[in-house]
């Protein structure tokens, strides 16, 4: 048996006893009824998923998957292929916007080279990023399979690889991604899975304009004309119009569910990620957390599919797992409220009387 | 001149020079233009508060005005009145909601006796509470008015002057309330100063149901009937349907907004205060920033008189601050956006090219 067929197996959904528990204290707690909301409901998911009233999530991480596509060929992004290597080494210099936020929230930055097709072993060779290229970058995917199926199992074990190795002092992962043009190889997954039309998912990335949105559409059209991915079968979408940090996330979700570890889903290529994993497990999206609703168009359509309801809602667009290190917080906070506040009993406070 | 027209006189908008310095190193930085959406327009908004592009944020407090409501006598709340000096003992404790909300964002609370109508003099003598109340609770709005006009500047006064205490050795301030009954004159208050309709800003505060909602309504619309508030008139609104908490978190309010700090508004109360301040001086909203959407159902009409947009949306409606101290998260957040993420230049990142 395969890694994945053996991670697959293992993925049990939340354990409703343990969601029960935790509901029984919230009930209790010196406030309205469930007068803490979604952080109510985000503690009683915590509790569903680590099997405890008291879930352990202070040892935070982000992993931080970069990867390149051979569809930035097209001109689909308003960069140059060269950002994700620098990009890639401003997470390690500390400069970048998930350095800020992750260390706000108390979490290491994980950066793994999941196929970048610059050079950057000068900073593997030195341990401030993981070296896991599946290839340096996939084939553009405008003209023929991103990758082999192959490659598709090694970009998804590899992030599966990654959380067991992690989990031993990781408590909560969160996702992150930098690769140019990779919105377009997350928009074709999304049409591909959930059948809507290309145009209507589509967004504007980096924030290209009119013309080239339309080029855009136009790309990922041609790429799921020329590859007819069968939206049944996982391996064969991520082969075909997908992309190495995608796989990667997509591992790193079954991996943590398998752990039982909760995981923050960042934005829109976090989700295609997280598409890729539900499709290949649907009990894994019981630990998913879905962090925020970006302003990439086609983000909202993903979060139905998966049917998650995200935590913020901040007009963010940039990827690299920012938006789930600021989710991290709320998690923090669900925790807190669960842990932390008092009952009516211990504190004696009157009940309602109506 | 009285202390609060001093203060009004104090308040100047943000500085717009200084958002622009902001907004100079914010179009700078790695990521795609503005990626970061509304952490960066937080962040352009802290600096144009401050008057500097490394806005102290640091030292944050959510102060926790507590009061008790006359109106509470006609049966409007869930729970019964003595549950506003419990929850203020449960806040000493250290074991209500805002006590691990603030924790984790590393808030001090500070809870201010505005008007209990229980004895909480233990507490006070032991300083564990601020004692500044300008009755035992106030009358019962439904049959005249909750406060005399005195007090009702008495209880704006007496926020004025925390936020100048508070203000030496505090950066950022939250707003926070206790007060059985308090949706009802807060719900008053909206009604009065937009005109909207009392059934359509009326919610179930606590978790009433569907008979004492329509009692509530009824309480309020007899209140205002009876009272005839002048909704250009803040005093008069203020003492004929208001509170003393909400006259303290109005006062709050203005006296950051004249020391130039930013303050976060809580939930349904806080921003009932809000308006009473923003009616007093309407470029102290330049200094709030609208913490979240609270589940109570006139919130949303608050944001919308006061132009804000709330930053979080996660069905709360606890009050006592709890969505102030989330919020307090996404502060630090901005600062830490404009502070320590590297520019294009720095970087050596390449600049987008189309």
């Amino acid at each position: 048996m395969t890694l994945l067929d053996e991670t697959v197996k293992e993925i049990q959904p939340q354990d409703g006893a343990w969601r029960e528990k935790a509901k029984q204290r919230l009930d209790q707690l010196t406030m309205p009824h469930w007068a803490l909301g979604r952080l109510m409901d985000l503690a009683m998911d915590l509790a569903g998923m680590t099997r405890s009233i008291r879930p352990a999530v202070a040892r935070k991480a982000v992993v931080a998957m970069a990867g390149d596509h051979g569809v930035a060929a097209e001109g689909v992004s308003k960069y140059p292929q060269e950002v994700t290597p620098q990009m890639v080494r401003n997470f390690v210099a500390g400069g970048a916007g998930i350095n800020a936020l992750a260390r706000l929230a108390g979490a290491e930055v994980v950066v793994v080279d999941m196929g970048i097709a610059g050079d950057v072993s000068d900073l593997a060779a030195a341990g401030k990023i993981l070296s896991r290229p599946v290839a340096r970058g996939t084939a553009n995917m405008a003209r023929g399979p991103a990758m082999t199926r192959q490659q598709a199992q090694q970009a998804i074990e590899t992030g599966i690889a990654l959380a067991g190795e992690l989990g031993v002092r990781i408590d909560v992962f969160g996702t992150g991604d930098m690769g140019i043009a990779n919105t377009t190889p997350s928009a074709a997954i999304l049409a591909c899975l959930t059948g809507s039309p290309v145009e209507d998912v589509t967004g504007r990335g980096t924030g290209i304009g009119d013309q080239q949105l339309l080029h855009k559409i136009d790309v990922i059209f041609r790429s799921l004309a020329v590859n007819k991915p069968d939206p049944a079968d996982a391996l064969d979408v991520l082969s075909k119009v997908g992309g190495f940090e995608i796989g990667g996330i997509a591992g790193l979700i079954l991996g943590a569910a398998a752990r039982r570890k909760p995981i923050v889903v960042d934005g829109f290529i976090s989700t295609a990620g997280a598409m890729i994993a539900h499709l290949l497990c649907p009990a894994c999206a019981e630990y998913m957390i879905a962090a925020h609703r970006s302003q990439e168009l086609g983000h909202r359509f993903m979060h139905k599919h998966l049917g998650k309801l995200p935590l913020l809602d901040l007009n963010l667009r940039l990827g690299e797992g920012t938006g789930a290190a600021l989710a991290m917080h709320l998690v923090d906070a669900a925790v807190a409220v669960l842990t932390e506040v008092a009952t009516f009993e211990e504190a004696a406070v009157s009940k309602a009387t109506k």
